[in-house]
């Protein structure tokens, strides 16, 4: 099938930058030393978890139980799950994980690690435990060295837990360059502070888990981080473009909209919503806009009905005419494809594969 | 089943305010001599769709070829899809559904009509069209009555093709009651124009198509309109109690989250972010915020990640643990549950149904 035939709207990742995405990280990671452990809820499709996998990743992140059971029943046995589980269930559903596969959750109360415990003990598995460091973002994570120290303790007494160290998410650096370079100061004081705790109570952290796809290229600079967990970095989106992180030619996944109505001056609507794109807002630069129109830079996706998206021409030479297929950057790559049941790998004009995205919907 | 028994995030529906929503609406159109023929794009569950058409409804709105399928096959028969079609696959499977049902289709181009009238006479069926007219949103729909006309007499000589009135969309009526009322002059006086130049030219409108829920029951006040096509009624949320539209008590749907950390003061952490919510804005008042909180007014439902809800509870007396369920009422039903595979129908404490989201993904 030839994408010109694919119905509209069509998510469509270009397999060749893709794979040029991948192979960039992974070489990156591997110069650094660096374990690269991506987080697959940019794309939640079990056939590219294993391809990140199979080029050099030790294991994957999720953020959901059902998005691990997914990917544990493709075949895939080194899971993080970087999310604090709360709540007896979703302990009982950590525990049968561990029985298949090696399972790390990321938590920061004693709480959390409490009942998880309790469930792995019952079923006489191990789960290992990185505790949460906020590092600014004011989001999850205890405040400082002590506290985690603290956690670390407790939760090293706890049965059926392993703790392996520190993870912490940097989100305050989805910014430019420059401000993302002055903001590496503050967390670097702090994972320092927090390592020395650590060492000087005889017990150095194995595992440093940092990164997200804005800060990936700069692990290195980050005191200490030895895992990496970058998710949008596969396919890249206008907001990691807005912010420097990768070019436009980097971003591998837009989705193919058809003109649907030109009647009312300076606007052209194409036949994909909120629904199709999500919601999310740009970052960068104006913080305008929905997507990035790759044929006409002039067009802007300025307003999101759910199933239209309103196209402001008013500063485009070019006359749009009813049924013109146009490709759109998405602002957010995990929003997009969270909407989709399938979404297609192309190459060239060539569909390749269709895949189902196996995890979508799996919010428990 | 009872709500405190399901796994967290959890969308929920009072069944016993959707009801009244439901009666509410039925009684409303029944009294005006209105008909009624909600979109179903704000549940997307045929069991609901078929709720609507036994208590009153003369049939259903949906916005995608998708959707209309799902609806079909659950037997409801007499669908409007309020949307453009463009191109020959969508004219080739709307003309498949005409071989099955009474479909209606919006358009504002002779272009979308010309290829939707060549499929259906290839199947020897009928589609009703309704011609789009632009009431001011600036979305679809021609300009004024001229252009409706010489529109509507373009499709009356397509063969397939039976033109059945006009439709409009209101969508810039989503403000205050004040604002509402303000824009209602110039919208009539368009639609009495319209209604006019039919009448002169020999050939009234059977149909005028209004509505959404913001104006539902100001329909009357609308000159002509003889049907309206609500979806949010049926579940209500907080951008329709923000403007004046519903009260919070009569939002039937809300996500139960549970609070998954406490760590960073002035703040908690619920297992619902953008993947669970959508991030659609609220669109009234101070048009902040993510939902509306119903155990706690005074915390703040402020940033969405993917998968976490950032509550701000500075301004909360509450003292927040871990494990603590909440209701949170979205800002917008249609976008929330078309996030979710599943929703719950509840009365009191009990969980009464499962309904799967059968139309959720039909983006095509």
């Amino acid at each position: 099938m030839l994408v010109s035939e694919l119905e509209t709207p069509a998510v469509v990742v270009d397999l060749d930058v893709m794979e040029r995405n991948l192979s960039r990280m992974t070489e990156y990671c591997r110069r650094q030393g660096i374990a690269l452990r991506p987080h697959t809820k940019s794309h939640k499709i079990p056939d590219l978890a294993r391809r990140q996998i199979e080029s050099g990743a030790i294991g994957i992140t999720v953020a959901k139980i059902g998005e691990a059971e997914v990917m544990l029943d493709s075949g895939i046995t080194d899971i993080l799950i970087a999310y604090p589980l709360v709540g007896r269930g979703k302990a009982t559903r950590v525990a049968e994980l561990a029985e298949r596969a090696d399972i790390t959750v990321s938590l920061d109360s004693l709480e959390a690690a409490r009942t998880i415990s309790e469930q792995v003990t019952a079923r006489n598995v191990k789960v290992g435990i990185l505790a949460e460091l906020d590092v600014g973002f004011g989001r999850c994570g205890v405040a400082n060295e002590k506290e985690l120290l603290m956690l670390a303790e407790q939760i090293s007494v706890l049965p059926g837990l392993e703790f392996r160290g520190l993870m912490f998410f940097p989100g305050q650096f989805v910014v430019g360059p420059t401000e993302r370079s002055a903001l590496l100061g503050d967390v670097n004081d702090l994972l320092g502070r927090t390592q020395e705790a650590f060492e000087r109570a005889g017990w150095p952290l194995a595992t440093v888990s940092g990164g997200s796809t804005p800060t990936a290229y700069d692990a290195h600079k980050f005191l200490g981080v030895n895992e990496v967990r970058p998710g949008m970095y596969i396919f890249n989106d206008r907001n990691m473009a807005g912010i420097g992180v990768a070019g436009v030619e980097d971003c591998a996944l837009s989705v193919i909209v058809t003109v649907v109505s030109n009647s009312v001056a300076g606007r052209v609507i194409v036949d994909g919503g909120s629904k199709t794109f999500s919601s999310d807002r740009y970052l960068a630069g104006d913080r305008c806009g929905f997507g990035l129109v790759k044929e006409d830079p002039d067009a802007e996706l300025e307003t999101l009905s759910e199933e239209h998206g309103h196209l402001n021409i008013r500063d485009s030479m070019h006359r749009y005419r009813i049924g013109e297929r146009l490709s759109v950057i998405p602002n957010h790559v995990c929003s997009t494809v969270n909407m989709h049941d399938e979404i297609y790998g192309v190459r060239g004009e060539r569909v390749e594969t269709v895949w189902s995205v196996a995890g979508r919907g799996k919010v428990r």
